[in-house]
């Protein structure tokens, strides 16, 4: 194990919170706009209060400077260090269609430490055009790369109908993390851990600030 | 304000799990399992402790039943009620690259109440051409389709050098709630509602995971 000492646990919301100032002081770096950011700002990213970011922060023993704020940099470097992104992640992409294709194309996720080595589709329409840079491998080859690799991260963006079975072929071959993208829940045994991604998850706060709205303009804080 | 009475409001995390418990019930419902579930497998969804789902649960008026857990049907109700699933929202999509192209041929948003309504890019050699059952709008018609189907929500998969852009053009014309999938951030007049949303944040809890998984197997839960 090797957890920041004393942070215990983080939760998920927390975690992805950090993703989100992670993304942001990256993008202020890279721009060379500003060294410091202050948590009004990192709390406007997601619609909330700055007690939060100091909270969040704090957690992952990130602490603010008077008249100054939080420096971007050690914000960033806090965050690499707790999520592991300085140690590379390889995984593989099973599911070549739009969304799978938009995932393979994704230059972004290097920052996050993980790196797409194979690529795979059971459609035989698609094997061997390159989607994303990767040429588009048969299915069947699916065990083979991932011993070869060493791999234990998978995405799988597949329709809902291919999913469990797929899962427990990454499974059998020694995959213990799973993205989830295909739209149906997946069941895996102890020590696997899947986190399905719903992409209208987002919906909910885009649902809730609107239907809050009804009826009025303009009254709500952004 | 049509929010649930007594419920304040909602955080966004809190949102989000909602979400993932209507999934879950929703598929439950349609493949006639069962009509009941446990907060332990909706726990088990998020990776998660079932204390969470109770309150979670009990914060949007669903009580469990001794010896049957929750009733599918209640719940789905319940979050539908919550998040104006009823009500439903016409939403613009700017972009039809690869994302967008899978935000809009998926046929999924409907049972959020979200329906796509018009589909654009500045690109000349995709406007006219067919994608997730919409054509392709130019982008200069953006403003007078926002009129005329009266919409407040845009969906925005564009590039980042395009999204700021385009964000001041939708607000300008009404738009109230943007979901903003372009890899930056958006400044937005107040009493607009941005989600950013960071196709990478999963990342946080899988990289996460594995970490605490180094030198070890297996050992633990799911």
């Amino acid at each position: 194990m090797s957890r920041k000492p004393g942070d215990g646990k983080l939760r998920r919301a927390h975690l992805e919170r950090l993703m989100h100032y992670y993304h942001f002081v990256s993008e202020r770096i890279a721009q060379h706009t500003s060294h410091a950011v202050s948590s009004a700002e990192l709390a406007s990213v997601l619609n909330m209060d700055d007690t939060q970011v100091r909270k969040d922060l704090a957690a992952i023993g990130v602490q603010g400077y008077p008249r100054v704020g939080f420096k971007c940099a050690e914000i960033a470097q806090a965050v690499r260090g707790v999520l592991g992104f300085g140690q590379t992640s390889k995984a593989i992409l099973v599911g070549a269609g739009r969304l799978g294709g938009a995932m393979a194309a994704y230059r972004g996720f290097s920052q996050y430490g993980m790196t797409i080595v194979a690529l795979f589709d059971a459609d035989l329409n698609r094997v061997g055009s390159v989607v994303g840079g990767h040429v588009v491998q048969p299915i069947q080859s699916l065990e083979m790369a991932i011993r070869r690799h060493g791999v234990r991260l998978a995405i799988l963006t597949v329709p809902a109908e291919a999913a469990q079975e797929l899962a427990d072929r990454l499974v059998a071959t020694g995959i213990r993390a799973i993205w989830n993208f295909a739209p149906t829940g997946l069941t895996v045994p102890s020590g696997v851990f899947v986190r399905h991604e719903l992409i209208s998850v987002g919906l909910a706060e885009l649902s809730y600030f609107l239907k809050g709205t009804e009826g009025e303009d303009d009254t709500h804080g952004a």
